[in-house]
């Protein structure tokens, strides 16, 4: 027997500054689109109709933008995350320019945080991770820092460098894609009447909508965008033999279930900051609230920004609340996602 | 917190003559084709070759009109149905126009019947629901009527209105799609040798075939098509924690087994009227029998109709019987559809 | 009720010579391939990027070879292994020409060999199976043989015919594709950096990976290639209420984890044999591993041919070895599959 098969990086294999060009480039097709669709109750109508899409000005539908972060993210794992016990954390995500059917992505990270954690056994790696499409054109960008295992215990203990992130994005940061206008945005069609002047800072919107989680679709979900890691795959990877959901798989759920009560909050630009608070197992029903951070105009005229925070929770949750009385997130707390998405003024 | 999402219509929302235009149009991809064909046994060759449905005089394969019928349907479950207690039936249900890749689809709906239940509780919402494509041709007409829930027991009762419906559509009725023909019919490819002459009216059919009903199966497949309504996703919904499957499923499923019979019925034209007798839930196993009603000409000369009742089952059923001996339907029976199909004269 | 419905063919139906053109030709589109994706871990770049194929001389990104075999076989279904008891082996399979989306795929069976079991209650039917695209090309040829139950066991006993097969092809026998090159072949994006002459025949190559099987992923992934034999949708087809997995899906499943430690054995060029040597059901874990048999040059500069036999396990399996003492398989190896593969030299 050889040992030609990847086994992952670990914590000491990392170093500042070092660049992971990721394999295998992906072709969308509508496939991918229409699986999207089958996996979560998505209803944004920007991304469902390219005759929507055209009259916000672009040249059709786009593939959602949580879709091609799948894709991008997926081709990190084989390299980034195949030994990592978390994934601590997400930081300065920008949707860059919208991705269609029929474009070629490939994904490109650089190492640029690392700290050797107490224990000795593990480490947490920051990592920039960019998507590119056939025209070299970057797509997507963010950060993400995962807590790795060390392969050798006694390891040369690196220098501890921590990137400076921003807490969160500001406007100008955003990008609105080039062309959208919500000049001609039809109501009717997106399903609300509320534009970002119906928002209050610190409003919560509870989207009412939940879906029981089950094997087959999680894993459909997470192998479409090739990603590899054995948790969600392998029931023997866990002593309890149940496999991990793909944060991404919840992050893309409460996104669609948001459409209840935010229809109009069309794409997102930015990603703040996320949390995978406490993991998920086939068999929880997922529900989301929502509850509205910021809100702000953009260099278009008429495409507001508004900053959320999207909480994905697990069965019961009246009260729209995160944390316990001492501050640590309710154990029934799923995913705390902070972002930006662009909203009719 | 807000109250910006959606709970659904209540009985004493609506108003005959009501017009209500459902939101989020969808542009269909051959993703969606893929998918109706994983989620179903479906094989009736004019939709799974374009070679075929080319030599049946249409430009290419369309969608199934089922597909179509859920896409359409789909869109008017959050304004229609959401507080149903129960979809009771189908009438004068017409494909007008084929459905094909790269069409955008929209629904609106009439309320053209009201009739509140004795109990006070609920009432029978009767609507007429049209789907439009992009180029506002309507390729798609449909009765249906549900029992709706009142938010308010005191709102005052309405006048009572019970629509005048078609029992069935008699074949003048039915729209031939512009072009068929199946003067080139290749009865090999096909499938089967049998064309309207070799069916008696009065013959049963007992499709053979099976599928054990499974949870992600039929979430996805009802997902695709952007149908909401909680049941169906959400395992808390119901006291005994099963989810529902959706109707459209088992007649999906149904026809697609009726391939096996009834290989040469090739388009469905029009829905005289449909009953989910007994609710469906996963680890059901569903087979299909069809009795043939009546069969007529067309207007085209080698085109033929045959009007079918399909009938899907749960479990055991060796008799090809609808009903016990006090004339009540047998527990074992999903499904009653009455359709008219085109078939090769 | 009359009898229309296919109950399929018997042991005494078939003779020496016969030709089946088998019915429901198949137009591919890019739905079927995402849906690939979703269903199997399968990451050969030259099947997920279309910029990839083309650097690799190909007009666009083809349809796995995997994928238009199960389209192939699966129209065979209805009249060969419908009532068969056990699907033995395969020989002498050709990858004659790439499969591409848009291509619409029949299949035509000639009856090549027939001998009755000595029970007198089953025989054994060998088929050649051929795929034609719409331009009448042959693009794909196999050998299988089933066990199939006779209908009348007083039927008239067949002279037997074994049909005299390769035991493996040769590297002649392979087609490379018109055009294909690996001049330009990026090893980077394609995942890993061996090359043909990286391989020692005798090696084996643990592939890591593990996925559990969910019956809704492996009913789907058999139902799209319209495959429609029954014990594998319908629960009640067998005394303990298991649905056997399609052998073709576990094949799939075995190729696609193959990618970890054999990322450019891009195409499968031909299929040598093949035994589903246990029977899979849902909740197994299936991992793989290969070794390699062979190797040559072909035709083409720089693509060469790996020979490799690749094994799917379920459960433990670290010894990478088929056989018992006494030389049966082990009870937990699930597939014995030997193909040819096209690598850069």
């Amino acid at each position: 027997m050889t040992n030609k098969t990847n086994r992952g990086l670990f914590f000491e294999d990392y170093v500042i500054g070092q660049v992971i060009e990721h394999p295998v480039p992906r072709t969308i097709t509508s496939g991918e689109r229409a699986f999207y669709h089958a996996a979560y109750p998505s209803r944004h109508a920007l991304y469902s109709s390219d005759l929507f899409a055209k009259d916000c000005g672009l040249p059709k539908s786009p593939l959602t933008e949580l879709a091609a972060f799948h894709i991008v993210f997926g081709k990190t794992v084989p390299d980034i995350s195949l030994n990592a016990v978390a994934n601590l954390g997400y930081a300065e995500g920008l949707f860059l320019k919208p991705v269609f059917v029929g474009d070629t992505l490939r994904s490109v990270s650089e190492i640029i945080g690392l700290k050797q954690n107490s224990s000795g056994k593990t480490g947490v790696v920051w990592v920039r991770t960019s998507g590119f499409n056939q025209d070299q054109e970057k797509v997507i960008e963010y950060v993400r820092w995962v807590m790795v295992r060390k392969r050798n215990l006694g390891a040369k203990e690196v220098k501890t460098h921590v990137p400076d992130l921003k807490n969160h994005l500001n406007v100008e940061d955003l990008i609105v894609p080039d062309g959208l206008t919500f000049e001609n945005y039809n109501f009717d069609l997106a399903g609300e009447r509320y534009q970002l002047s119906d928002y209050d800072i610190g409003e919560k919107i509870n989207h009412v909508d939940a879906v029981t989680i089950e094997e087959a679709e999680h894993m459909m979900a997470t192998r479409i965008w090739q990603n590899t890691a054995k948790v969600h795959f392998d029931k023997t990877q866990r002593d309890d033999l149940t496999r991990l959901v793909y944060g991404g798989h919840v992050i893309s759920m409460a996104r669609a279930l948001s459409f209840n009560g935010l229809a109009n909050a069309q794409l997102i630009a930015g990603i703040n900051s996320g949390s995978h608070v406490n993991p998920c197992i086939s068999g929880d029903t997922i529900s989301a609230w929502s509850e509205v951070l910021d809100s702000a105009a953009t260099s278009s005229p008429n495409v507001g920004a508004i900053r959320l925070r999207l909480v994905a929770v697990k069965q019961e949750h009246d009260e729209l609340e995160l944390y316990n009385a001492d501050g640590t997130y309710k154990t029934n707390v799923l995913l705390d996602f902070d972002y930006w998405a662009l909203i009719p003024i």
